[in-house]
């Protein structure tokens, strides 16, 4: 189980998150490629960051539109969607050369993210788009997603693609039945004591979760995501990475 | 000898050049790559149009200046040159490599292009990230740069960063003593009739030019740029291509 | 009636439609206020080629998104509308006064028009918005709109809000029997002979419209709707302000 | 003796300063107009603000430089200024008539205010530009620069012009001889500590400081300008509002 974490979402002067405070914490950094945020100095500090903690480099691509944060669903044709996808992946690699570095990932964001998990279509360009750029990787990139009751629909466009999915799921965040998160418009989306995070972690690490309703949640998880741009971040992060840390011990013997 | 123009500096609905029509008669596109002109979609289009035409294609980074179309001097460190620069490039070159193509050369745009001219360190940090960048590519990026009475200067700095130079003069634009082009603002900057262009264009297959001042200006020329976006350039860009043409064919008999 | 056409929608470097050929024809001008199109210049040199034709001067706000050129629907928040349309009718106004100019009215672009035409709340935001500017001014601001066959809806809140409508309607756009557009992406959605739209101004001028269905709407009109940038632009709006001008004629001597 | 302080310089998601805080303790807001700094929603908030607390509103416009912050020289033409400044005064005041307040003054931001110290015709640029907007106005607009030894000299030409100067100084920034800042690249730029911060406020309000050659320089002084954006920032600015009470009273009673 690994934490995964935006990162890099500063904009020239303005500065988000505590990126330095929590990239010791995390395995996973999701960094922005200077659409929804981020520019390319921000872009380059934060790989040094992350390569300064060996922390695996992941794109964190989104629609364009800084003033929105990427958050505001546009209606994009799907060969947009790929155009940008491409663009910010292939900026972001390039950057991680200028040291030495490269990426392993692609973790689209916000609406982007959101759009990909509701539309087949989407999410199939874009495993095509990773597809046709791993033909010219060495490591070739995996795609994350929102792990759900039926992934196995995902996963088999994935297969087909020859792209690795990697399922992630959220501490902080309440779940609807259908495994989608609620959303944060509405109440107690977002869970706020360290308690409860810690509390929906633990069931993570035994592959389920309680939705908001109540019921239980069979889910594959692969990497849990957390934030760096809340006031209790860096305790929350740092309480779950300890949560994990026995975890991965006791694979590491087990290697 | 070979013609190079810009390409794919249109911008969301507003169009700029006459893509098409010039594609036919250049051998390489410096194509536009989002900070001063272009999208994902607009760079994905001027690839599609250079591969069907068999244009070789370039990189054309440029400071972020939509609004001074990239024309501006802006200051910037030279870190943050190398970031714009491989941005830019890994940027495009991924837009490429979903059409199964790639980049061959970079030349920088408007501003950028002038300050590396004037500013040997520019200059350096740019052929640096360039040779940077080649570690990773099969295909090693070259640089272009405006052929002036004094190359050897350039040459040996990109000799020792490996990087190949194309040396690229200008048909259509007044030369000073100094070899640097008259600027824009000067009278007689531009020549203006085809007949004055189709003459500089003779002497640069020779191998030189007539400044302003009227003495003779050596020059090694690889490339010569021609331009898209005047009412016209098709004329201008036929009438040079057909220069080109016979020495084109002697030199391909010669083989 | 009047002809009105959007215009000073170049941005930059970039230019779009023929506004100096088709000002002479028109008598409202809907000048870009930046977020769409335009930039603090071109809105300048728009304003001073409308003053030169001694055409009325209106507000074309938008959403802001020069890449979409405003029309992509956005999710904004009714305040977050009555701000953007407070912000860039102030801003284009304060360049007015700069030219002893004024506004006279104002035209919402693309898809901000869209969604204030298909949202009443959207709509009743713009009214509020405009009576609160026009509290401070001479010279009232009106709203232009799309005349439907129900403009009495929204008459009445106009009314609420001491708001004077202008109702347009389009000599070139095909017409659902609701009075909406037929979209542009739909077949036959742009009428594209002269012939067709003299047609329907004939039509609009006696205050009806033979829908895509056949059947005949009656719409108040005040201003007919042109466009600047189209191949035939020029031709179409000559053409049309030929129509218009013996209504003119004959208005004026009644006088 | 007013403090005054850059406020609503958020972004979008992105926060900047403690405005909420420090807006207790100034007379004058200078509020960023959407070029450096804010959009429309954050300019609201910000007037929003200063309303509840009696402050002074101020337009801070900038060259349109978001990624710079309006921090870096971008050549412009002076009707470019003219018309840059006009768009935002009149967008910013268009968003305080929907709290039906109104604007006192301008200050230019950053690199803008730099040129306009530096280059008299960028000053008379912009004093002309007032007069013109001030014609339209019932509350004419004064304009705040940096108060030097010969400010006698740009008096001159505001009076020309008939806008009222506001003359400000810093309580936290080391002066050269000339009556300019120590540029904040250069050591020792900026005062960090209170009591060298209070110290200097003294100064001031006796008209005068010391520069950092240890001469005196005798200053008029209208106004400070405090920041918001340092992380003890709200500390120096309630003990600089602290010193000016005293004065502030006597005035008070003096009527």
């Amino acid at each position: 189980m690994k934490l995964n974490c935006d990162m890099g979402e500063s904009f020239g002067e303005w500065k988000m998150g505590n990126d330095s405070d929590v990239m010791a914490s995390i395995s996973m950094a999701n960094i922005a490629c200077g659409f929804h945020a981020a520019d390319p100095d921000t872009m380059t500090e934060t790989i040094r960051l992350a390569n300064q903690h060996g922390v695996m480099l992941g794109a964190h691509p989104s629609y364009d539109d800084k003033l929105g944060f990427g958050r505001r669903h546009i209606v994009h044709s799907l060969t947009a969607i790929a155009n940008l996808l491409a663009y910010q992946v292939g900026a972001l690699e390039s950057l991680c050369q200028l040291q030495a570095s490269t990426l392993h990932y692609v973790k689209p964001h916000g609406a982007l993210y959101h759009d990909m998990m509701m539309d087949e279509q989407v999410f199939t360009v874009i495993v095509k788009t990773i597809n046709q750029l791993n033909r010219y990787r060495q490591q070739p990139l995996s795609l994350m997603v929102l792990s759900r009751k039926d992934n196995y629909r995902y996963q088999a466009i994935a297969d087909d693609y020859n792209v690795t999915l990697i399922l992630e799921a959220f501490a902080d965040r309440a779940y609807l039945a259908s495994g989608m998160l609620v959303p944060r418009d509405q109440p107690n989306a977002v869970l706020n004591t360290v308690t409860a995070v810690q509390q929906q972690m633990q069931q993570l690490l035994q592959g389920k979760v309680r939705t908001q309703a109540g019921d239980w949640l069979l889910l594959d998880v692969d990497s849990v995501c957390v934030h760096s741009d809340t006031p209790q971040a860096i305790q929350l992060v740092k309480a779950l990475a300890t949560l994990i840390a026995p975890t991965k011990h006791c694979s590491d013997n087990g290697k």
